[in-house]
């Protein structure tokens, strides 16, 4: 379970570092709270952490809820490649909002995959407690 | 206490379904990203969407704790009103904003009894602790 | 650990207080759903809410991982600074953007405690594990 910890404090460190870089963002491009337009590099790193906070919400307790139904080697697997797809997503949303799919679709798809393998293990074993 | 990780991962699954009708109103009323304004029905989807957010964000954690010291029967139940709030919302939300209240009382008022149900469980605990 | 359950629970009550703020300055600034523009003080209310969010998403993952691998006492001390620090960051932002950086830091810093807590936790465990 201690790597199921790790990558998720780890998703928690690069939120902290995308918030970060909201706030630089904020200095440097010269857009002061509480507005939240008014540049379009400040936007992206903006977009970026929404988007990584509202992905954050699925991925946390989807992690430690499957975590219980299968071996906690695939469930930190599993949340690294989310990790690997908010660098690419990060990158490419900075670079060109255009294309960002690909990161996005690599840290959604762990989080849909958590979810499902969580409803899975769940269904199962509210059978199985009933049988 | 599957039934409550079937309720938690159903709502997660819930802001899911939300955030990709985001994702298809940004395409249908041609709001490019990373601009989050330009169409109203864009903006009722994202305020749908952004809502549930904050709301999971005191649900799911108050899911868990409430179950710590109550029966997990009546905490998933609890729970699966809120996700039929949700839905009544959202529907409300999207054909007028001005109708959201119902909905939007029917999902806020489960997060705040299981709050108050892991307070008191929590507050009774510790007295009980330190006797 | 009722004691952290506790924490985590009044920051649960903080942040819908936020959010019953926001709701109040959106009736009396008549910011119509689902706008989120159109006046300085209900933009401000809405700043403090969403700021909040950002952090609980890392403020109670982190508070109950710090508490699998340290005493519960000092992880709910650490999270009772973070309610604090928010108070103090609400006051300032409603009263002035530019001072709200004393009242962020006292939040924000228990919540990176309380990462590095659990992340130096769960590495030595994870080490101790594979000796």
């Amino acid at each position: 379970m201690h790597f199921v910890d790790i990558v998720a404090l780890a998703a928690l460190l690069q939120f902290f570092v995308f918030a970060a870089l909201v706030g630089r963002a904020r200095g440097k491009y010269g857009v002061k709270a509480p507005a939240i337009t008014g540049h379009e590099m400040f936007e992206r790193a903006l977009r970026v952490q929404m988007n990584t906070l509202e992905l954050l919400m699925l991925f946390v307790p989807a992690l430690y809820i499957a975590a219980r139904y299968w071996p906690a080697g695939y469930v930190a697997a599993c949340g690294a490649v989310f990790l690997v797809g908010r660098v690419l997503y990060q990158q490419a949303y900075m670079s060109d909002p255009g294309k960002r799919g690909p990161g996005f679709l690599l840290s959604i798809a762990p989080c849909f995959a958590l979810i499902v393998a969580g409803l899975v293990g769940a269904v199962l074993a509210a059978l199985k407690g009933s049988a």
